[in-house]
């Protein structure tokens, strides 16, 4: 976190820190898609409580947000006249949804976002796109790809196979990754006449090799531009997005490590005036899953002592100054087992601490 | 946040994640004193929520946890067999409480806490109080000092002045910094009769100058004793307290910046086996008011830019690897006003990129 914290601050982008519980209205407000039906939902309390169960009103007032970009806009909104006209943030934090919990699917997950609020221009697309990507190689992970859209370009491109009324569409679109061609072609003639199914299963056979439009040409300007790909398939889950769309994903991924877009109607829901806004989130638990585990470090310690606790404690300070890390431990009665154990945690060094005896230290194992 | 982790971690603490929702059982079974009339509780979901409401049985499932010490020892308990015998636990995340928001009490805060689960003895308590002023101290905060009492020193002393019934008692001494031992008298006269109300009042005199009981003679093996001051009145809320409590005070903030104690039963509450546990815990908000705010850094550059983004983000690139921390703006047409907010908001010099031209930097103000 240290390290993708350092590369989003060297680009200008400062820290910010929003609530995780969240007007009920604004998690209900129709932004977050099929995420709004996943929001945990927190009981009013006192009086209130005691009203709602007599009157029959809603019970809840508060939610837990499901993602950052509700909560950013909504403090934007609030705050815009003591922030910066252009405001670069990042925001990293919690977010929960009521789902059953699977492998790669958590009930709390931790996102890091960064957001470009009050640039209209793709400047903002570029920098999120080019800074996450330099996140993720400061980390180590270097073949992520970026898989970008456009949801006026693919509502153009529904309309185009007669397709009016996009939102099941889409919704079935969404799950191509799952379902198949064939999957998706069976859920839209159920919900569209065949004719249609069907052209709009040859145009996800075509979508492969589609040429680039006229309002992704931004992408020409990105340095990492082998990294990012045109996919005119590509929805994403949430309502709020009305521009560029985008995904990150990993040949050792399953599921999506990041994504984002652009949001311009977001701000005017929560205030009377209107914000470009464009955003790009990481999902932390999928990126720490392709992270090599930490092996043993050379300088860890365990300093082994019998009843003395203030030697210990000066002995432990001393050892940190020269660079040790020191755990403190009571010698037990079978030290090798304990010492065994010890090795297998990743402690790589000991030193029995002895009245008036200097310190001798040992490699592990 | 990385500095005082660094110092926990170089001490062989190791950091552990749990969840912020905790079954609402558990965050109402008695161990949090005051805290749980606090706890947000989550709605049931679903049929769940429709057979709650239909049947009369509880709303409520889950809840936010009060502190970090719940969700740790119910971590604890279910994966005790992975886990070190000795665990030395970092924690860092937000907990909640429905108060009414006011300066320095907030419904969300954040808490970073270290726990020693498995160790009986009190070398606990020295390596939590050594860590802690070891952590403040390196992030420039050295005149915190820490009160300590024992729970079981004080109920000795409330048995000694007739108190049998202490719960009463222990919340009206919780309260002597607020309402003085005027008030503590007043309210105890109301519990308890008028010869007891006046002897309390007494012992709270004398307590100022008690000596250091034979429980909390481990106070002087710490290499900082003398940031450590003995105080029998010493209450804090938390129900689970069993053995050693601390609070962790500094001279320019009104309330505690941080506190904590011994816990042996609460992990047996959870499970078939008992634990010896101690934590302490800093309140970072509270923390972080004592900081100073951040001045100007030095190497924060504004790179005005016209239309050409790739350019820019080339430039960008660059001027990081030479040490900068690059925000990319583009030029407003009144660049003087600009550059006077970005002056204000901290940034320390500015650069205009026009094509073909060597970038000129110049120092802002």
């Amino acid at each position: 976190m240290t390290t993708i914290r350092g590369v989003y601050q060297s680009r200008g982008f400062q820290e910010i820190e929003t609530p995780a519980l969240e007007d009920i209205s604004r998690l209900t407000a129709g932004q977050g898609g099929e995420n709004e039906k996943l929001v945990f939902q927190v009981l009013k309390r006192g009086e209130e409580l005691e009203r709602a169960l007599s009157d029959g009103s809603e019970l809840s007032d508060l939610g837990l947000r499901f993602d950052l970009t509700v909560p950013l806009t909504r403090f934007f909104a609030s705050n815009h006249a003591k922030l910066p006209r252009v405001l670069k943030a990042i925001q990293i934090g919690p977010v929960w949804r009521a789902e059953r919990p699977q492998k790669g699917r958590y009930r709390q997950f931790l996102q890091c976002d960064i957001d470009i609020l009050g640039e209209a221009s793709e400047l903002s697309e570029l920098e999120l796109i080019s800074a996450s990507l330099a996140a993720l190689d400061a980390i180590g992970i270097r073949n992520a790809t970026i898989r970008v859209n456009d949801r006026r370009v693919l509502a153009a491109d529904l309309l185009k196979l007669g397709i009016q009324d996009q939102d099941k569409a889409m919704i079935a679109i969404d799950k191509l990754d799952k379902i198949g061609i064939d999957g998706v072609q069976e859920e839209i003639a159920q919900g569209y006449d065949k004719e249609t199914a069907k052209k709009l299963a040859s145009w996800l056979e075509n979508a492969k090799s589609a040429e680039l439009p006229q309002e992704l040409n931004w992408v020409k300007s990105l340095p990492d531009a082998s990294k990012v790909r045109f996919d005119p398939t590509l929805v994403r889950g949430m309502g709020y997005y009305t521009g560029a769309i985008f995904e990150i994903e990993h040949p050792e991924s399953t599921s999506s490590i990041g994504g984002g877009g652009r949001y311009d109607n977001m701000v005017g829901q929560w205030s009377g005036f209107s914000t470009p806004a464009v955003g790009i989130s990481l999902g932390i638990e999928r990126i720490l899953d392709l992270l090599p585990q930490e092996a043993t470090t050379n300088n860890s310690l365990v300093l082994l002592i019998e009843e003395d606790y203030a030697t210990a404690l000066s002995a432990q300070k001393e050892l940190i100054e020269q660079g040790w890390s020191v755990r403190i431990e009571r010698a037990a009665k079978n030290t090798k087992a304990q010492l065994s154990e010890l090795q297998e945690q990743g402690f790589g060094s000991f030193a029995l601490l002895k009245p008036g005896e200097k310190l001798d230290i040992r490699k592990l194992g």
